[in-house]
C-alpha cells in the first residue's frame, strides 16, 4: 500500500474486489512488455538480442499485415463520405470501384441513415435481415430478424448473456478448460462461478460428455445453480474442430439439465479439417426428429467480424442470435443493450457486408474470392510450418491444426525450469513464454492464462505473423532454452 | 409468469435481479413505439394523424439530418481504403480533397497501422498525445498522455468508472437530479447505492451546495459509504452550463469529502450563454494556489465524439481522463478496459480530428468553420424558437436555454389529467408525453425518466430536428390536450 492511500478516495483495497480478482492475460504482463520493446526498438535501440516483436499473442491478423477485403473497404469509403456516390465516373473510370461497390454503399445508407448516427439499440434492422438471411443459407432452417442483436464484437455479446444470465454469486456457467480468458473474466467482474470442465487434449481438444457432466454434477452437489454451457468452436486456445457429433452431445446434455448453450462461433471460417457445424443448425435438426424433447433448448450463437478472412477487430463488429428464450428475458436483454445504446455503424455495415459479401458473377465477386482464398491458404500454410517445427522440438508435442488461428502445444520442461520458475515466483509456462519474448521478441501467452490440467504445461501462438523466420527463432530459442536447464 | 417458464434456464424471475430493476426511458416504451409509427408510415399506412415521427427523445444529430463535418468524412474514407492515397492528383483535382486531408489520414494510418487491427487498450498511443495537447491547450495546464483511456463514447467510459469505485451494495455515488438515466440504470446493474441530489430549477438547474451537503449527510447516516458525485456540465437533461463559481464549490465540497468527481463534460462545446468552465481546468487552477488542500482531489473527467458539433454518436469515440488516481488503481482500471480490448478504432481517429480539426491557414479551414457556425447558431435558433413556444404555453415553465442540447420545460397539468394518467396506470408525465406522441408524431420523454422533485411534472426534449414545424405541432397539441382536461 503507498502511503498515499488514504489521502484518496479510492485505493487498491476498496475498489470492486471482482475487478481486482480479474485475470487476462492475452493483454497481461507479456504483452505489455512486448509493447515495451516495441517502443524501444521505433526508437531505433540496438540493445535487445532481436529487431523485430512478433505478436504472436493476440489474434489481431490486421496488426501482422493481413490485408482488408477490397470490396468490404471501397463500400466503407463510400458510407463514411457519401458525396463520393456523386462522382460515378471517377470512381468506376479512375478508382477502379466496381458497380456493386457503390449499390452496397447505396443500399447501407438507405438502411442506416448516416454511419453517425445511432441505430436502433440492438442493430439496423435492414443489416439484421441481412443476418437472418445468411444464418438461414448457412443452416437451411429459418431465422428471425428479431432473435438477432448486433454487438460491439462478439466480446460484447458475451458480456450482455453473462449479465443476463448471472443472478446471484451461486450462479455457476460450465466454462471449457481451456478457454479464451474472456469468460472466466467476466465471471470474476459478475461475482458468478465459472464451473470449468476439461477437454480431452487426447482427441483433439475435443468436448468429453463425461467430463462435463462430472463437473456438472460435482457443482450441483456443491449448491452451485448451474444455468449455462460455454462452447468455443472451433476452439481457442486450442484450436480444435469439433465433429456434430459432440455438438449434437452437448445439445442432448443441455436439454437434459435446462442449460442455456452459449455457442461462441466467431472462428467458424477458420477450419482447415472437416466441416463447421453450427449449433443452431444441428439444434433445428434435432428439433425436426423430435419437436417435444428439444423445444425449450435456449441457444446463444456468436459470430464476429474480427476473426475469419475479415479479420477487422478493429471495428468492433458481430452480432448473437438467440433461439428458445423467453420473450420476457428477451425484452430485458434488449433494455440492457439500449443502456450502450448501439453497436457501432460501420462494424454493423461490415457484418451485413461478411454475411452478404459479392456473389458469383457479381462485378467484385473474382477479387473478393481470390483475397478469400489468399488469406485462408496462407493462414494455412503458416499453421501447418508452426505444427511441423514444434513437432521436430524436444519435450513438445502439438495436434493437427484443426481450425482457428492457434496452435496449444503441450511442453514438458526440465525441473530444473521448474525451480528458476519458482524462484522468479512464475509457473513454469509464465517463465518459458517469459524467457522466449526476452531472447526472441515472439510473444506468446502461457497455457496458465486459459486454464490447463494439473501438472500440464502449454502456450498459445497465433499463426498470423507473415514470414516463418519467427518460426525458426522459436525452434533455436527453445533448443539453447533445454540446454540451459536440462 | 407464461406456462412455459418452468421449461426452460432462464424465465423474468430468476435472471439478474439488478438488470431487471434498471430503467433506461430514453429508449423505453415511447421510443419503441415511436419507431413501429415510423415504420407504418414507410409502408404508406394513412392510418395516424401525422406524416412523419420526430425524435426528440434523443440527442442524435444525424439521424434528424445534422450534416458531418466535411474534414473528418474525408479523412475517414482515406483510412477506410488507404489505396485511395495512391491516386492523389485524382483526390485533389477531381474529388475536392485538400491537402490537409490526405496528411492526415497519412498520420493517422502511421499511427494505428490498420484500422481494422486492434489498437492498445486504452488507445493508440499517437492519438492519446493529440488529446493530451488539446486539455493543455483548453485549460492552460499539462496533461498526461498515460492518464488518458479512449472508449467507446462517453457511456462506455462511465461504464468502467463505475464498474472501479461501486465495491459493495453500500457503495454511494452522489448523483444529480434530474440526471441521464445511464448512471442510475448502470447504478442499478452494478447494484451500488444511487444518492439523489437535487438541482435547482430556480436557478437555471444549477448545482446547489446545500443540497449536495444534505444528500451527502443523510446517505453517511444510512450507513452508505458515499466514494462519488457525478456532475453533467453542460447539463443532461436540464440543458445548464455551470458558472465557475458552482465548479469551484464541487471541487471543493469533493477535496473535503474524498469524493471522485466524475464530470460528463460531453456537452462543453454546446454553450450558448457564458463560457465552459473545465472541472480539469479549475481543479488545476486552485491546486496551484493551494497544492496541500487539492493535491488527492480524484477527478475522471469524460468527452465525446457523439454531441457538439460533432455529433457523430453512430461511431461510438469518447475519453476519458484521469487526475490524481491512485497508480495502483489505474492498473486496474486498464485491466479492466483491455478485457474488452479496445474502442472502435474508427472512433478513435474522430477523436483525434475532434481535438485537433484544421487550424486557420490549413486548406480545410474555411469549410470547417463555416460547417461548424453554421450548425452551432443552428441549434440556438431553434432552442431559442421552442423556448419561446414553451413561454407561450399554458402551465409551461421553460429557463432560457444555456447549453447541451434540451429543454426541459415544467408542466402544471389539471387534476383531471392526473386522475386520467393515474387510470391508465402512468404517470401524468408520461401520459402527457404518450398523449404528444400518438397526436403529432414528436417523441419527447417524461421527466420522471430523469427524476424530479415530488409533485413536479417535466419533459426532455432535443432541439436537433430541423425546420419549427413540429413545435407549432406541440403548441397545438398542449393546447388541446389542456382543453380536454381542464
Amino acid at each position: 500500500m503507498s502511503s498515499t492511500t488514504t489521502l484518496r478516495s479510492l485505493n487498491i483495497n476498496n475498489i470492486n474486489p471482482h475487478i481486482k480478482e480479474a485475470k487476462y492475460a492475452v493483454r497481461g504482463e507479456l504483452a505489455v512488455r512486448s509493447e515495451e520493446y516495441r517502443v524501444k526498438l521505433a526508437k531505433g535501440s540496438k540493445d535487445l538480442p532481436f529487431d523485430k516483436v512478433i505478436s504472436c499473442n493476440i489474434g489481431n491478423p490486421q496488426q501482422l499485415d493481413q490485408k482488408p477485403i477490397t470490396f468490404f473497404r471501397q463500400v466503407l469509403s463510400l458510407v463514411e463520405y457519401p458525396p463520393l456516390l456523386e462522382k460515378e465516373d471517377v470512381l468506376l473510370n479512375q478508382l477502379g470501384y466496381k458497380s456493386d461497390v457503390i449499390e452496397r454503399a447505396r443500399w447501407l445508407l438507405k438502411t442506416v441513415g448516416s454511419v453517425g448516427a445511432y441505430s436502433a439499440s440492438a442493430g439496423a434492422p435492414g443489416i439484421k435481415d441481412s443476418v437472418a438471411r445468411f444464418i438461414e443459407e448457412r443452416d437451411g432452417h429459418p431465422a428471425d430478424p428479431k432473435d438477432i442483436y448486433l454487438s460491439a464484437g462478439a466480446s460484447s455479446g458475451v458480456n450482455t448473456l453473462l449479465h443476463i444470465i448471472c443472478a446471484s454469486p451461486k450462479t455457476g456457467i460450465l466454462v471449457p478448460i481451456p478457454q479464451y480468458p474472456l469468460y472466466t473474466a467476466s465471471l470474476s467482474v459478475l461475482n458468478a462461478k465459472c464451473v470449468p470442465y476439461y477437454l480431452d487434449e487426447s482427441k483433439g481438444w475435443g468436448t468429453d460428455l463425461e467430463a462435463i457432466k462430472g463437473a456438472y454434477k460435482k457443482a450441483v452437489a456443491e449448491g452451485t445453480d448451474v444455468r449455462s454451457i460455454v462452447i468455443i468452436n472451433p476452439g481457442n486456445p486450442t484450436g480444435s474442430s469439433l465433429p456434430v457429433e459432440d455438438v449434437k452431445a452437448v445439445i442432448e446434455f443441455a436439454a437434459q439439465e435446462k442449460l442455456v448453450i452459449m455457442a461462441d462461433e466467431v472462428y467458424q471460417t477458420n477450419v482447415f479439417m472437416g466441416k463447421f457445424s453450427s449449433f443452431k443448425g444441428v439444434l433445428r435438426d434435432m428439433q425436426k426428429e423430435d419437436p417435444e424433447k428439444y423445444k425449450y433448448v435456449e441457444l446463444a450463437s456468436l459470430h464476429s467480424i474480427s476473426k475469419g478472412m475479415v479479420g477487422e477487430c478493429g471495428h468492433r463488429g458481430g452480432y448473437f442470435e438467440l433461439c428458445g428464450f423467453d420473450p420476457e428475458v428477451q425484452e430485458q436483454i434488449y433494455k440492457f443493450v439500449s443502456i450502450s445504446l448501439c453497436a457501432p455503424v460501420i462494424g454493423q455495415c461490415l457484418v451485413e457486408m461478411m454475411v452478404n459479401p459479392p456473389k458469383p458473377g457479381h462485378p467484385s465477386y473474382e477479387l473478393y474470392k481470390q483475397e478469400w482464398d489468399g488469406i485462408f491458404s496462407g493462414l494455412q500454410k503458416r499453421a501447418t510450418a508452426l505444427w511441423e517445427a514444434f513437432k521436430e522440438m524436444e519435450g513438445v508435442e502439438c495436434g493437427t491444426p484443426q481450425g482457428s488461428m492457434y496452435l496449444f502445444p503441450t511442453i514438458s520442461l526440465p525441473p530444473k525450469a521448474v525451480e528458476a520458475a519458482k524462484k522468479e515466483g512464475r509457473t513454469a509456462d509464465e517463465f518459458y513464454a517469459s524467457r522466449l519474448l526476452d531472447a526472441t521478441g515472439v510473444c506468446v501467452v502461457p497455457g496458465s492464462g486459459f486454464g490447463q490440467k494439473e501438472n500440464t504445461l502449454h502456450f498459445r501462438t497465433t499463426f498470423l505473423a507473415p514470414g516463418t523466420e519467427w518460426v525458426g527463432s522459436i525452434a533455436k530459442f527453445h533448443k539453447e532454452f533445454m540446454d540451459e536447464f536440462r
